[in-house]
Order: C-alpha cells, then structure tokens, then sequence
C-alpha cells in the first residue's frame, strides 16, 4: 500500500438530548458525511450521545485512537448544558482554560450587544488546555480542534462554516466517487445482477435504495469506488447487465 | 425506587452506508426517538455503522446488553448489502434460519408480482433462530424481533408501519413530558436563569436551542419531566424569572 492508498477515516459524535428525544431531527451526519468524502475522508461510524459528561467522554475515548480524525457537533454554546468541552478535557486528561483568542473574539462580537461579554458568554472562550481554534463568520463563538479532535456547533449553518474553514487542511486519501443507476423494478428482482457486479470489481460497492414514488416502485443503485476506471467499467458492466434483462434503467439515477 | 419509577432505556443502531457517505438523510433516528418517548422509554444511544459483519455485530453486543431494548435499522431487504440478519445471528451466536410464516407471508405476497418469490425475495424470510416477526401493512418484508433486539425497515415508513405494530406492546415507564417557551433574546442572556431553575428541580431537565429568524436571536427552552407537577413548577419558575427580567417570551415556543 502506498501512501496516496491509505484510507482516512473519521468519526462524529453527535451530543444532545434534543436529538435523542427526537425533538430535533439531525441534520449535521449527512452535513459532516459529505464534507468529509470531499477531503477523502470516510466516514466510519456515528454516536449520538446524550447531554452527559460520562457518555461523551466514553464515546470520545473510544473513538479518538481508532480513527484518523474525530468530529463532534453540540454542545459548545453558553449555557449550562453545553459541556462538551469540559467532557472532552477529562476524556483527554487535560485542564480547561480560557483560551485567550476565543475571549478577544467574543469580547469584540458582544461589545455592541446588549449584556456584553457576561459569563455565560464567556463559557464560550473555554477549551481543553493545548487546543487551536476554529474560526467561523456566523456568530462570535469559534469551533475547537486539540489534535485529531474537532468540536464543531451544534447549530447546522454554524457547523457549515466551521467546516468551511477546514476545507483542504486536514489530509486525505482519494476521495470516494459514486455513480447512480436509477431503475423501475423491485430491487429484489435486480439482487443477482447487483451481487455479480460488485463481486466482479475490486475497490467497489453497490448501495441498492428502494423507494415507492407515483404509485410504483424503484431502486437506485450507487456504485461506489475511488478508482474512475473500476467505477466506469462497474457501471459499464451493471447497464449491460440490466438492458440484457430488459430492466427500464436511467443512468444518473431516477 | 418502586417499579414505576423504573427508567426504560433504548438503543438504536442505524445500518448503512447510505448515511455514512452522507447520500441519505437519516429519518429513522428522530422517528423511533419520538415513538420510544411515548412508551415511556429513553433513547440512551444511537450509532451509526456501515453495511459490515463485525460493525454490525460489535455495535448489537456493546448496546444489547447494558440497554433494556435494542432496535436497528436497515439492511432488512433482499438484495446482497442487506445483511443485518446475518450480523445479529452472529453476534448471539444463534444460526440463520428461514421463519416459516415470513416464508408464507412473502410467498402470497409476491404470488402475483413479476418474478414471484425468488431466492433474493425469499432472503427476506431469514431471520436468527429464535426470532419473531413484527408485521407491517406496506410491505410483504416483517421486521424482526429477537429477545430485546428489534431489527427494523431502513425506508422510513416501512419503519413506520413496525412501529405502529408494537405500540403498547413494550414495558415502560413513566413517559417524558416536556413544555417550551420561546424567548426573543440570545440564550447567553438566559444562561444563568435556566440554571437556577434547573438546579432547583429535581427529575427536570432543560435544553437549550438557538435560532436565527427573521433577522433576529432567540432561543427555544424545553423543560422535561417525568412529573407533571415538577413540570409545571419548573415552567411558572421559568417564566416568572424572565418575566421580572423584562425579556419577550411566549409560553408554548416559537
């Protein structure tokens, strides 16, 4: 294996109780997911916790030396239970500190806001002891990166931008890229055609995502590899399969 | 603690590379997150894994044990990726068997559907020995129970419908009940109250969610209790602090 061979991975922790209730509905997997296929970085595994010092930092332990990169998003804001930093200080043995570039930050974003930079604000300039920061355009209050450990907003637009900001910075491999074969039948009638092509080509895998839509059903199919050429002669080989079958197929999807 | 007072927890893992590669927004955790709420029952953890053996199989028997339910979804249906059944059989160390009755149901199913009951339908069937099924209306698919494990639907209202077929079947305690109120002011300025009243109640919990609209800040507070009187002490406490504070809030959210 070369190094442009290696795969990158990551992992997200997700922390908050308004997910967990089901109040909220996440939007920050699919957001962070797709960030991270375009630095070529996949994605391995997702927890959502709760609001809960033990269980982020359980999860934090657990998935911070299994992986490349770890992301989390929730938590960071100003009130009482915004604790993902405390958490990840103890998971890491390390103090939280006032880091003095987050306090000038939000000293200035509050300066001609009503309240000022009260303490509950302040919460926001508190990170583990050693950690960099991650800036954003949105609101005054910066993301948090100690090592492989990035602590993103809870708030979906915010994490955008945050992300943003570390477009390009960290190192990856060769992204994953996909092609989609979309098809009105039932996927069980498709599963054969499906297991040979995938079985037939090294470096590739074959999604199948069923849906009902105008009274009839259908399947799209990803074809998914970070070689162009296995993915061309993947799809290649899947519409010839489906035309010889008499499978009414659209190439790009339905 | 009597019987009652019992707190009846949940995991779920959420099964597929479709989410993980950010192509799918998941629907799944936020639907079983409301449902579970209304058993009585809290969603301790979700994770999500990829369409992979020992995922799959690490997750069940991390999560099937130290939580009184365990639901999955994804990867119930025919075609090759679909292998949660085999992960789960697995992970309990029991065998893959084909369920008579599922069998049945996916034969007078597809009786008259072009190409029948086919082998990739008829993997539908296969369920780890031991196991019950959960019917739904939509499809000719059951979902799949095995001791305190739930083997769901990936598509939505697939899920939807296995859902359905279980309310009130599940033991659990008192549900959650929470309240809103919504607040024209950044939650920074609210921070301490929130505090106070939390610390003042026990068996309550408040969250606390930003927002941007219509140009401007406010915040959603959502008090949960499994007390109905702890509750709405909670929430007349809220609001009278805020009230003597001069903020705008409006009862009920906004």
């Amino acid at each position: 294996m070369t190094a442009s061979d290696k795969i990158w991975t990551a992992a997200l922790i997700v922390i908050g109780d308004e997910i967990l209730s089901g109040r909220t509905q996440d939007r920050n997997i699919a957001q962070v997911a797709s960030w991270l296929q375009l630095q070529g970085i996949r994605l391995n595994e997702v927890r959502v916790v709760p609001d809960d010092l033990d269980a982020i930092g359980g999860a934090v332990n657990a998935l911070r030396q299994s992986h490349d990169y770890l992301f989390t998003t929730g938590g960071i804001g100003p009130t009482h239970d915004d604790i993902t930093v405390d958490a990840v200080a103890r998971a890491l043995g390390v103090e939280v500190v006032i880091h003095p570039e987050a306090r000038d930050m939000l000293a200035a974003y509050y300066a001609s806001k009503p309240g000022g930079l009260n303490e509950a604000r302040l919460r926001m300039a508190r990170v583990p002891d050693g950690a960099q920061l991650i800036k954003n355009r949105i609101s005054g209050a910066p993301g948090i990166r100690h090592g492989n450990i990035f602590l993103m907003a809870g708030v979906p637009n915010i994490t955008a931008q945050m992300l943003e900001g570390l477009t390009g910075q960290l190192e990856g491999g060769r992204p994953l890229i996909s092609e989609t074969i979309g098809c009105w039948a039932q996927e069980s009638e498709i599963a054969d055609i499906l297991r040979a092509v995938e079985d037939g080509h090294d470096d590739c895998q074959i999604g199948s995502y069923p849906f009902f839509r105008e009274g009839r059903v259908g399947a799209n199919f990803v074809i998914r590899s970070t070689s162009k050429e296995v993915l061309e002669s993947a799809v290649q080989t899947l519409c010839e399969a489906l035309g010889e079958e008499g499978f009414d197929f659209t190439p790009g999807g339905i």
